[in-house]
């Protein structure tokens, strides 16, 4: 078992990592909980056989649990839903010595937070992420919320979990689609800040889509810690550092927003996101061409998406980016690479250039 | 014009109050706004004459207004009513250089703070209070949230305003009943920590009852001061400082919920709370009989209410104040005075004495 430290003053904390970690008891629950006694789980439908697991340990340490299921999906990140989960925790007579328990991928987590951090003004949340795009991003960094009808993630707070556990056995039930669309935020790491970590990607894209488990424990690992160091920095997005997380996401979250949330998962269009972003890098002279077609094969062997099969019109698109709440007062803020391992936020980035971009991208495909 | 400081580090604000001093331009809003450019001001049906005075300063300082009118009343605060505001706020154009602006009273300001705390996981606000219940209070200590059906405040965060405007001429056309029960809050800080406020309260009736602005500016600013002497010592309410403040809260917000927040006024409510807490304080020998007379007679006098008139069955009350998020666990925690002036918390109290308090209160109406 690996851990993992997020440094943050008063709200620092621990991501246990390992395979099987949590059913074998290896992770100290007891001293994590304190006096706790209650805990509601927030489940998403799909890993309710993993709750199970948590449900038995919390038990075993004389913790009453409450447990409610989640539709998987982006469409649960609702108002409606989170209006649900509120009257539920009252029903379940969660007060401030509970604490909340997300199990499932980044919907329940982001879901989880949020009702963790608005009930009562406040209760302290534990995140058991079952998916590996909540496992290498999600989970890690206190961002939590829901969707607005028009926008994502539009409406949340900065709540930062107790503890994250990353049991690996957890994405033994995860479908293909779902594991690689993860493998879309991984290999992000490496471009924006890991060169080394990258190549490791590279050099063992088997041993990835076999999901070894010492593999995937070194890659959650990996991850936690480049994110982990990023957060610690600007845990509040104050600074500007925490944006260059974002690489592929402005375009990414257009895709997803302009196929109303259905077509692709988020790490495909996040996919897809990178090649047009490491694309409009090449093309205003930013970033090498062989370093972006080194990404390109990479995603591709990853099995990742790289051209928007759907037909979405460029004008949508751009409206979409132009309304991702990282802009302010309508100027765009794109993160590129400049080299593997390094990206720079641009604010000067002209709209055509933008829109040949996702042109030439449609195009290939 | 005074101002009061509430000193919480780097989310230190002040309070300005006096009479005119908004429309007037006392109030330095462009060092407040700073780059600012755009205002989302939400605002009470009742307090819309008051919204274009604040309007009307901003447009002065270039920030472009939007407007958003609430219905009055404690029945605004409900999930429909902040899905409402937050898809109203991303039409507005609202971003994370948007300041939210509440005008009216604790409805507004509660419902606004917490739009601000959630909008792009967290906005910027103003609080401009309309209400005495506002001004003294709820505006103050960046308490926010909503209701759920069944329970009042149980969502919601702890989310600091930049500042608070207390303008006593928007006092100018709050209803009588309205004004009333804003003193059942004033009153209130007299028994819980300033005797010598007690005795200024006690000495000055008719000119409050009058609303002379000199005597309501002064009744203002020491109720700021001594919130915010709470608030700075204590501000999520993790050391049960700031529990002092909930004196005859968990009476008043049991009645409030079992009458459906349709009979009595907050303060009214918290009015009857004080008394039936008082009274609890006499029968368990904590605090002087002639004490409590002169409470009594000091809320007899503000026309306040000091008994239930209602038909409320005792079981539902102690039921209401034992699903209070005061508590925890269960445990019923109450905040009665031992002098003029202090209050301490009592875990201990037997619920057969709390149940004879009430129907004491109740034998008296």
């Amino acid at each position: 078992m690996k851990t993992v430290t997020v440094s943050l003053q008063e709200r620092s904390y621990l991501i246990w990592i390992g395979a099987g970690i949590l059913p074998s008891g290896l992770v100290p629950f007891s001293s994590i909980l304190k006096d706790w006694k209650h805990a509601f789980l927030l489940e998403d439908a799909n890993a309710a056989w993993f709750g199970d697991h948590v449900a038995n340990i919390l038990n075993q340490s004389a913790v009453r649990c409450s447990r409610m299921t989640i539709p998987s999906g982006e469409s649960s990140k609702s108002i409606d839903q989170l209006g649900s989960i509120w009257n539920t925790m009252l029903d379940a007579k969660t007060d401030r010595k509970s604490i909340v328990v997300a199990v499932g991928g980044g919907v329940v987590g982001d879901l989880a937070g949020f009702a963790a951090a608005s009930f009562m003004r406040g209760l302290r949340f534990v995140q058991v992420p079952t998916t590996l795009l909540a496992m290498v991003d999600s989970s890690v960094g206190g961002k939590t919320g829901i969707n607005l009808p028009k926008s994502k993630n539009m409406v949340g707070a900065f709540w930062q979990p107790h503890a994250v556990v990353a049991d690996i056995i957890a994405l033994d039930t995860l479908p293909k689609r779902e594991f690689i669309s993860g493998l879309a935020e991984v290999l992000k790491y490496g471009i924006i800040m890991d060169r080394q970590f990258f190549s490791y990607l590279e050099n063992n894209v088997e041993q990835i889509l076999n999901r070894a488990p010492d593999t995937i424990s070194y890659l959650v690992q990996r991850c936690c810690e480049l994110k982990a160091g990023v957060v610690s920095k600007d845990e509040r997005e104050t600074l500007g550092l925490r944006a260059i997380l974002n690489y592929g996401h402005t375009f990414g979250h257009a895709i997803e927003a302009c196929t109303s949330y259905g077509q692709y998962l988020h790490g495909e269009a996040i996919s897809i996101g990178m090649t047009m972003a490491g694309k409009l890098a090449v093309e205003r002279g930013l970033w090498g061409a062989d370093e972006f077609d080194r990404q390109t094969r990479l995603l591709s062997d990853l099995r990742l998406p790289i051209s928007l099969v759907q037909p979405v019109a460029t004008k949508d698109l751009l409206a979409a980016m132009q309304s991702d709440k990282k802009n302010e007062h309508g100027n765009l803020t794109l993160i590129l690479p400049d080299s593997l391992g390094h990206v720079s936020p641009y604010r000067d980035i002209p709209i055509d250039d933008v829109a040949a971009t996702i042109e030439y991208n449609r195009s290939k495909s």
